[in-house]
Formats: structure tokens, C-alpha cells, sequence
């Protein structure tokens, strides 16, 4: 077929509409080349610029947004395309992914091997897979549908897709991960600089937040610079043993968050696709040695010691399958972690368990001295057992918080976590104990008072479970750097009293 | 929550845009909305008009399409909204939809039951699911991967969720389909009028073409008004006993045509899907016997006679559980039925089967005479193995004739189907036996040069399996109403040689 005859092209435009990833392709049903090739809206069609071209769907202009001689990218696809404005551009019906026939087989009870894996993360990859093709994977991977061929199949894909970093053959490289994250769990920076500080190499690159109050990077971001370049990484790796990176600045296991992003807004978990996601991470990232923190409680991400202990048990499996050792820790998720939730609040509380300050969260430092100890053991320096008591005593002389302001100075300079202009404290509307936290309701309440985009917004929560409050005392204060967003968020709260729960007391 | 605050509206304008079924919003991420909902491109969002509202999939303008002020709706979120210009609409989160934990619990191997499938289709037919979740549901019912019971429960729910006609209670209502459309299948008119002309009951209402190059209800269109009111339709068959309407003016499983959209978009199949479809638009116009006809082809829907029985068996069970008798004729659908391929040119055979034309194509007579004579044995006017001849005789006595004609004129008088003014003819390129059709690329074809918007464009036919052709012999004419489309579909068949498959003979 002559697919792009001559005439039949329209003029690229910028529709200035955020699509999220879906590349969508705007033109008037009545333009020339609608009209020759026979779109529908929602077809899928391919937009060739020279010898470029990418797969978008087809939204249909009925009003007059659009002259007929022009065609509008949503911003995905001006950018997957690299379009400029004026552009010429050829349309045809894109052809069938293929790799869905593997979906289908799936469907039909094949299982994913590992050609049919490499197909499909690849089309995922380059974005050829439509909102509605993802949703279909992620629907035909769901709840326990993957074997673990089958995850060790898609998690190799997946690392095969994006950036490996090497950092040399011998080389025993540490990593964590937190499994589904309680507000406030923030205790990567204090295992890294725990880690580094007894020689061990951990290159941590950690994401930012997508609908939590804070990530990693978030909270690192109000303490030094995270984006680094991957020469910068190496380097300040060579000189600190460790560094605190945002992970997208180099492109790890680039389909994760495709894949993630679909799993979320169908509220869908799927073991086998979370365990490809997270062993991928870390096998892209070099990592030798893992340690991963599966926190279990009614509002965490896994809800019971079954489920958890099934979930351990395929990442061990998989991490050993593709040459990684991996050990996990369940852990307690029934409440959040510390006192801040949020990237400034958080960064406090890190700073405080570092610096031992008086009032320093006491959760928080022993979560953390856990996974160090873990890691420790792991990584050979200490002996089985042991492990805790040198984290303990890397953590108390001082030498961990040295090692992070090295690594923060190596970074490009420690800085000062901000404070929130707008503050309100919420106060107990009775006496009783503090019975229930629900973390998902916390995080909301976080995120609607402007974290993490406003880095010093968020909770500061003056309660634990189990203490005796009296009507009157206040629970948590909320910070927002808008008087708007601190409004939301009190609202919010009142129509959610569930985000936590006082009990009469037993007498 | 206050979620209706006073000064948080946003005043709602036309997008003039085509997204299909999922309705889109529109707003600025600066707007006073986007920053105090803390909303995202891709989520979920209510939107509130006085007592109105709907939830719509928010995409972000980053450009300057939309003012602060204003917020724009897709024209599915236009029409189910109800919305004027200038309106004042409040926006928050929407909530989860609950009965995407009944998909969730399917996939993790809970059965779908009665309440299950009743939350799950009336969710979609009132559009609370995005196409994701569409997807995930298509997905999670694919393959062979619903039972019986499973099938039954959701076709009883797709028939709660529309209109149903009730033609009386101990009236014998008699019925057709065909599963997956042969191009040129268009037997429905003449077996209509045989039926009735015998005295049965057959209140026929068809489809538009979704994708195919014609539906009944489109061939019928070029014949006669198919637009009838529900009051016409009831008069029609009382006095003709039958009719042959448009099916999409009355609501009848109005849930399928939803989820048949994604299932087409994913290229994913479910029988218990297709049954639950095709039994409830059955069941929604009250019909107590209907004949369903399953070509099984290479390039039909339904690949093997092993699949033709299994899928039948799938449609006579559900059938009977829900008090309807189904019976299946299982037909050759190796190539395209007839000799036009397109609303008039299909019209035109019916025209001249019915008058006994010279000519006439002796396939489609056939057809037509075997799924009538099922019918009359079903509907009790012939005994067992005598239908057939029944249905001849009616055919040729001119009596079938002279019902449809009497059908035609109740539902506005009868038209004669226009000849398009563009043809080009389509030659053999070898002398040969022509030894294949592939029934997808010809009604491609057809859709091409402009079928069934245009309603005279299409095929016209000249050869059959099996047919001796010699070099330059016309093998088809390409009909178009433009001559840009005629010219497309030109190029599509250059590209596509397969359309129609010639082989040196064998000596």
C-alpha cells in the first residue's frame, strides 16, 4: 500500500493536553485524511514524521478547535515523536501489536516465556501498547496468575529494556526496598549511611513519590541535589561507597512504571508483576544483595503475615533465579513511621535519628537499625547476629551521620529542610487511646495539604497507638505552604475522622 | 467533606471533542480546581451539576486551550451530563467503583454471581467504569474462562439493564442472528418475510455496522425507514407480524455495545461474553425462539467446527435457563455470501432473491431458505424435515415477496437502493482457480471505499471459490461514492492481494 501518498499529510500542533502517557492524536473527522483513511475516534493509528513515527490513539475534533489542514499531539506523543510545530505528517491504521497474541495465549492458559515476555516489555517499552492493551496485561498477570517461570521470564525483560549499571565483576553491591510504604518509613538515608559507613557499596537510587505524600527522592530533594548524572553517581559512589539519587534521572526497568501506573488506577495487584518490578529495579541497578521490608497491617499494602511471607518467598525465589541474593523482613505496618509524613517533615526526623537528638523518633531509628543490621550481616562485614549491634554503634559514635554528610557534601552540599508557612493542629475530640491508624487515609491527608509537590507540606504527628490522649490534645499539626491547601486537607480530614481512631478506655 | 465549596466551580464549555464512549474532562493544571483537588491527568473525577453528575477521566491541558475559568468536557461527557455552555460545575474524586472488587475477586477465582454481575453491568451501563476498567473486566471474562452459570447470571443482568418488549404472554416470538457476519450474509430480510408470510411472529430489530462494511440495519436502511419509533415498531408487527427495524432506537442490552467496543479494540474474544450478548438482546425483545446461524471459516469469526459446538452448546444452555428456545445452524464461512458487499449492493440481492430474479445469488437463496425452514419447524407452521419445503414455497409462490413489500410499506414505503457513481473493476492478474477469499480483508475493502456511511459503496462480486478465471477477467468491481475513496480502496487491494487468492490449476 502506498502509505504515504504524496498530499496526505496534515501539519503537526501542539495540543497542549497531558494525556499521561497514552500519546493521543487530535483531528477533525471531516479533514482530508480522516476521511481517505476511514478513523474512528480511539482507533489506533501510526504517525510517521520522516523516518520517525509512533502509535497514538485517535480523539476525534467535532468542534473547531483544529483547522483541517492540522493535526494535534497530546504532550506523550509530541514528545515520544520529537515533533516540532509545522511538522508534516503521514497517518495509517497501525497495524495489531503482536505481542498481544501472547496476552491472549495467556489468557487461554499459556504460560509468558521468555521470547513472549522480551515481546511484550518491549512493546510496553515503546509505547506501543494503548491504555486498554496495558490494561488487559496487567488484568492477564493479576492476584497469583503468574508462575515463577513466568516472573523470572518478565522480570529479566524488563531489566533487558532500560540502563544497566556495572560496577565491576567482584563487586558486592548492597540495596533495600520497602514493599508498599507506611507514611513516614522513611529509612533508606539512615541504612545507606549506616551501610557506607562500614565500607559496604550501596549505589541507592530511589523514586519519587507518584500518589504517596513523599518518596525517597522527595526527601532526600530538601536535604541535597538528587538528580545526578550517571558519571556523577559513579563518582560520588567511588568516593562515599553510597549515594542518595533519584532513580529517573538514569532509566531502570523503564516499564515499571508504565506497568505500575495501569496496576494503580485498577486498584490491581499482581504478586508475579510486583516482584518482576521490584527484583528488575535492583538487577538494573547492579544490585548483588538486597534486603527488602514488607510491612504488614489492615491499611498497609500487604495485609497479612500469609501474604507476606508467600511474597518473600517468589522475590527470593526470582532474585535467585537471575543471580541475586535476597532476603526480606517483615515488618510491623500498622501505624505510620515516625513523627513527619511528608518530604521536609521526613528529612527532620532522618536528620534527628542521625544526629541523636533528644526526641528523635525511636520508631523510626529501630526500623532502620534492623535493616542495616540485615544488610551488614549480608554484605559479610559483621557476623550472623551481630549485625545490630554494629549498626547500633555506627549509628551512636557519630560515624553514620558523618558518612551522610559526606555523601550530601559529594552530592552538591547538605541543606536545611524548610518549614511550612501555613500550620493547624488537629485535636482530640474526646479522651480515650489511640486505637487505629489508617495509612491510607493518612497519606491522602498528606498529600491534599500539598506534599509532595510543596516539599514542606505534610503531617507531624504528635501520637502513637496506644497512648492515652485527652479531648482537647492535639494528635498532629497539619503544614501546607498554601492557605488553599491547608483548607482541603482540614476538610478532608473531617469528612475522614477514620485516619485515626480514639477508643474509650477499658477501665 | 464540604465538597461542593462554594467558590471551587469551574464554568463548563464543549471540547468538541470525540474520545468515543469514555468521557473526558478538561481543565488546567493551574486552575483553582486542578491545585485544591490535587487532581491528576488520568484520574478519575466527579463532575457536579446541580443534581448531575457523572464521572469523567481528567486530562490536563498545559496549553492555552481552556481559560482558568472553565473546564471542558468531551462530547460523551457533553451528552451524558446533560450540560449547557456556561454551566457551573463542582468537581471532586470520584470514589472507587465498588463492584471492580467483584473483577478482582474473579480474577483471584471467586465465580461471578447473580448480585456480582448485577453491580458489574450496571456500573457499566451507567458509565462509572474508564476503558481501563472496561479492559480489566473484558480480560478477567476472556477466553473460555467463564461457566455456565457465570453466563447466565450476566445475561440476565444485561437484560435488567435495558428496555425489554413483551409481546404477550403466551405469544411464540420468533427470532435470528448470526454470530460473527460473513460479508454478504445478509439473509435477515428474506428469511423475515418468509417467516411472516407463514403467519409467525418475528419482530425483527438489527444492528448498524460497528466496523463491518454493513449491518442489516444499514442495508435495510437503503430499502425503507429502519428509525421507528417503539410505538411504529409494535404497530408494524401487529399488522405485518413482522418488521425490520433499527435496533439501537430502542434500548436492548444497551451494556453490549460497551463492552463489545473494548473486546473488539483488545481483539480478545469470550465466549461467555458473546453468549451473554447475543442471548440478552434476544431475551430484551422478547423473543421466545431464535435461530442463531455460526459460519465457521479460516477468516470468520468462529475458526472451527470444534469451537461452532462448543459456542452453540454455550448459547442453547443459556437459552434454556433463562426460558428461551435456541437452536444453532452451524454454515460454511469460507468466503463472502452473495455478490454485493455493501448496504445497497447487499440490498440488491436481497431485492432480487426475493423477486426470483434472474440472477439472483443462489448462495444467499439457500442460506436463507435453510435458517427459514428451521424457523417454521421451531414456530410449529411445518412438522419436523418439512420446512424447507415450506420455505421454498413461499419463496417462489412470491408470497415472501409480497410480505416484504407490505413490511416495507408500514414502516414508510419501499426505495430503491442508489447506484454509487464511482466503479472501478478488479481483474485477475493470472489465469487460475480463484482457491480463497479472506473474508477480513474484503469487508476491509468494502469499509474502504466508503461502506456504510456511503451507503451505495462496497463490492460487487463476480467469481466464487472455485471458479476457473483467466488473466484481465474481472474478479470484482469497487464501488465508492467519492472518487478519493475509490482510490483508497484501490491502493488497500494493491497492498492486500490475499483479499482473494488465485492458483494455477492443477492438470
Amino acid at each position: 500500500m502506498d502509505d504515504s501518498k504524496e498530499e496526505n499529510f496534515l501539519y503537526l500542533t501542539r495540543a497542549g493536553i497531558d494525556t499521561h502517557q497514552e500519546p493521543v492524536v487530535y483531528m477533525r473527522e471531516d479533514c482530508h485524511v480522516c476521511r481517505s483513511e476511514g478513523f474512528s475516534a480511539q482507533g489506533r493509528v501510526r504517525v510517521c514524521v520522516g523516518e520517525r513515527s509512533i502509535i497514538a490513539t485517535l480523539n476525534i475534533v467535532t468542534g473547531d478547535l483544529l483547522s483541517h489542514q492540522k493535526a494535534a499531539l497530546s504532550d506523550s506523543a509530541w514528545e515520544l515523536l520529537g515533533a516540532k510545530e509545522g511538522d508534516r505528517a503521514w497517518f495509517k491504521h497501525a497495524l495489531p501489536v503482536e505481542s498481544m497474541s501472547h496476552v491472549r495465549g495467556k489468557l487461554y492458559g499459556r504460560k509468558i516465556g521468555l521470547e513472549a515476555a522480551r515481546a511484550i516489555i518491549s512493546d510496553i517499552h515503546d509505547a506501543r501498547y494503548s491504555d486498554i492493551q496495558l490494561a488487559a496485561y496487567v488484568t492477564a498477570c493479576a492476584a497469583n496468575n503468574l508462575s515463577l517461570d513466568e516472573t523470572i521470564a518478565i522480570t529479566r525483560a524488563m531489566v533487558e529494556c532500560g540502563q544497566s549499571f556495572h560496577w565491576g565483576d567482584e563487586v558486592q553491591v548492597l540495596d533495600k526496598h520497602c514493599v508498599g510504604g507506611l507514611p513516614g518509613n522513611r529509612t533508606t538515608p539512615i541504612v545507606v549511611a549506616i551501610v557506607a559507613a562500614n565500607g559496604l557499596m550501596m549505589p541507592k537510587t530511589s523514586s519519587r513519590a507518584i500518589t504517596s505524600p513523599a518518596g525517597t527522592a522527595d526527601t532526600m530533594e530538601t536535604l541535597t541535589t538528587v538528580t545526578l548524572s550517571y558519571e556523577k553517581m559513579r563518582e560520588v559512589v567511588r568516593t562515599q561507597g553510597a549515594c542518595l539519587a533519584w532513580g529517573g534521572s538514569v532509566s531502570l526497568s523503564p516499564t515499571d512504571d508504565i506497568i505500575i501506573r495501569v496496576e494503580r488506577a485498577l486498584d490491581l495487584d499482581s504478586e508475579g508483576q510486583l516482584v518482576a518490578s521490584v527484583i528488575s529495579k535492583k538487577l538494573a541497578a547492579g544490585s548483588t544483595h538486597v534486603l527488602i521490608d514488607i510491612p504488614v497491617g489492615p491499611t498497609a499494602k500487604v495485609r497479612s503475615q500469609e501474604l507476606a511471607e508467600v511474597l518473600g518467598a517468589l522475590l527470593v525465589d526470582t532474585g535467585k533465579a537471575l543471580g541475586m541474593q535476597v532476603r526480606t523482613v517483615i515488618s510491623d505496618g500498622s501505624q505510620p513511621v515516625g513523627h513527619g509524613v511528608g518530604p521536609a517533615l521526613e528529612a527532620r526526623d532522618v536528620l534527628a535519628v542521625l544526629k541523636r537528638s533528644k526526641g528523635a523518633p525511636q520508631d523510626l531509628r529501630q526500623r532502620a537499625l534492623t535493616l542495616a543490621a540485615q544488610l551488614l550481616e549480608m554484605g559479610g562485614v559483621s557476623p550472623p547476629g551481630d549485625g545490630l549491634a554494629l549498626a547500633s554503634k555506627t549509628l551512636d559514635s557519630g560515624a553514620a551521620w558523618d558518612r551522610f554528610v559526606a555523601i550530601c557534601e559529594a552530592q552538591g552540599g547538605l541543606k536545611t529542610p524548610s518549614l511550612a508557612p501555613y500550620r493547624h493542629p488537629i485535636v482530640a475530640s474526646k479522651d480515650g487511646v489511640v486505637a487505629m491508624f489508617n495509612n491510607r487515609v493518612i497519606s491522602r491527608l498528606a498529600s491534599l495539604a500539598g506534599a509532595p509537590s510543596a516539599p514542606s507540606a505534610g503531617i507531624d504527628l504528635h501520637v502513637r497507638l496506644g497512648d492515652k490522649v485527652e479531648k482537647g490534645q492535639p494528635l498532629m499539626t497539619l503544614h501546607a505552604e498554601a492557605r488553599g491547601e491547608l483548607e482541603y486537607a482540614l476538610d478532608f480530614y473531617h469528612a475522614h475522622p477514620e485516619a485515626l481512631h480514639i477508643e474509650e478506655e477499658v477501665v
